[in-house]
C-alpha cells in the first residue's frame, strides 16, 4: 500500500473508502515522449506521480502548444480528470517528459468520493485553486513579461531540472513550451549567444553565463 | 429571504445552516466606477449578483489590466473570496461597471460551510472549474488569436451588453480590457474605420457594419 503515502486525503477517508481505492487504483510506468492524457482519450482520473516528470499543456487548433504546468514526484493532478468537474470545458494534454511512474484513481470513483467526503471535495478545490494560481501567473508572464525574460527563466529552469548546463533541446520544443514560433526562439537565442550568455551547437544549448541570465530573468 | 433564490446551494443546506447565512448575509448597492474588491481590501466572501454588471480583472505591477470575467444578475463569484481557498495566490480586483446590487456571504462563514457540507464544497469546486475554463479560453485568445479578431469580438460584446450600436468608451478602457496599449487599440480602430466597420467621433465608437465585425470575430 505504498500508494497511500501519495494520496494527500488518505487519512481522512473511511476504511471502506480506502478499500475501494485499493481495489481499483492503477499503477503505470510510462516512457519519455508518450502521452498519458489527450483530448481523444477517455478521462484518466486523479493522477499521483511517484517518479519522473510530466508536462500538462494546451494545444491550439493549428497545433501550437503552451505548457501550463509540470508534475513531479508527489504531485497530484486533476487536469487529467476534467470529466469529473462539471464546468471544466477545456482539454489538457499530458506528456511524459522523463520516464515516469504514477498511480491513478479512476474518474468515476474519484467523483463518488467527492460526493461522499467533504475532505475529498475540499481537496479537489485546493488542487483547482492551485492550478488557477499557476494559470494567472502564466497569463501575467505572457501579457506583461517580455520574451527575453521568459526565455532566460525557461533556460535556467531547464538547467536545474536536467542538472546540466548543456541542454539537449530543440528550438521547436522551446517554442512549444512558451507558446511562440520557432523563428522567434532562434532569433532570441542568437542574441543571447552574441551577449555571451549561451553557446549553441547542433542540438545543444550550453549556458555560459548563468549570472547574466539570472539577472535578465529578474531572479 | 429573496436572497435564497440567488444561492445555488440553498436547498442543500440544513435549516440551521440557512439560519446562519440569514443572520450575517449582507446586501449592498454600489455605484458605477467603484471597486468592491481589491488587493488591499479584506476578503469579501462569496458574492451573489442581484442586478448590474461587475468586472473582475488582474493588474500588473506597472498598472496594466486585463479583464478575466464579468458578473451579471444571478452570477456567483469566489474570486472575491480568495482567502477561503488555501492555494489561491493571486489578487483579483472587482470593479462596478454598472450600478449594481449584490449579496455577500462573509468569507469565514463560507469557509465553515465548505468544511461542513459536501454540497457547498463541491459547489465551490464547480465555480473554480468554471473560472479555470474562462482563464484557459482567455489564454488561448491572447496567445493564438490576433488582436483584430479580439477587438472585433469585444466591440460586438459591448454592443450587446449596452444594447446600443454607439459605444461610449475610451480607447484607454478598451486597452485595459484587452491587456494591450491604448495606441494599439487606436491604430486598430482606425483600420476598422477605414474598412467601414466602425465610425469614430470624440468619445464614441459607432458600429456601422456589424456583419463584417462578426465575420472578422469568427462568430
Amino acid at each position: 500500500m505504498e500508494f497511500a503515502e501519495y494520496i494527500p486525503f488518505w487519512d481522512k477517508l473511511t476504511a471502506e473508502q480506502q478499500q475501494r481505492i485499493a481495489g481499483v487504483i492503477e499503477f503505470r510506468k510510462v516512457t519519455k515522449g508518450s502521452h498519458i492524457h489527450d483530448s481523444s482519450a477517455e478521462c484518466l482520473g486523479l493522477v499521483m506521480v511517484r517518479t519522473g516528470q510530466l508536462r500538462a499543456y494546451i494545444l491550439s487548433e493549428d497545433g501550437r502548444e503552451i505548457t501550463i504546468s509540470r508534475l513531479f514526484s508527489y504531485d497530484v493532478s486533476l487536469l487529467s480528470a476534467s470529466c469529473v468537474m462539471p464546468d471544466m470545458q477545456f482539454n489538457v494534454m499530458i506528456e511524459v517528459e522523463k520516464d515516469s511512474e504514477f498511480w491513478s484513481i479512476p474518474a468515476c470513483l474519484f467523483k463518488n468520493l467527492m460526493e461522499e467526503s467533504v475532505a475529498v471535495a475540499n481537496y479537489a478545490g485546493s488542487l483547482l485553486s492551485g492550478n488557477m494560481s499557476e494559470l494567472m501567473w502564466l497569463m501575467e508572464q505572457i501579457m506583461w513579461k517580455s520574451l527575453d525574460k521568459r526565455l532566460a527563466a525557461f533556460l535556467l529552469e531547464e538547467m536545474r531540472l536536467e542538472e546540466t548546463d548543456t541542454l539537449r533541446i530543440t528550438h521547436e520544443r522551446i517554442a512549444n513550451h512558451m507558446g511562440t514560433a520557432r523563428e522567434v526562439v532562434t532569433r532570441m537565442l542568437r542574441y543571447f549567444q552574441s551577449e555571451g550568455m549561451v553557446q549553441m551547437t547542433r542540438g545543444t544549448i550550453a549556458i555560459t553565463d548563468e549570472k547574466a541570465l539570472s539577472t535578465l530573468a529578474g531572479e
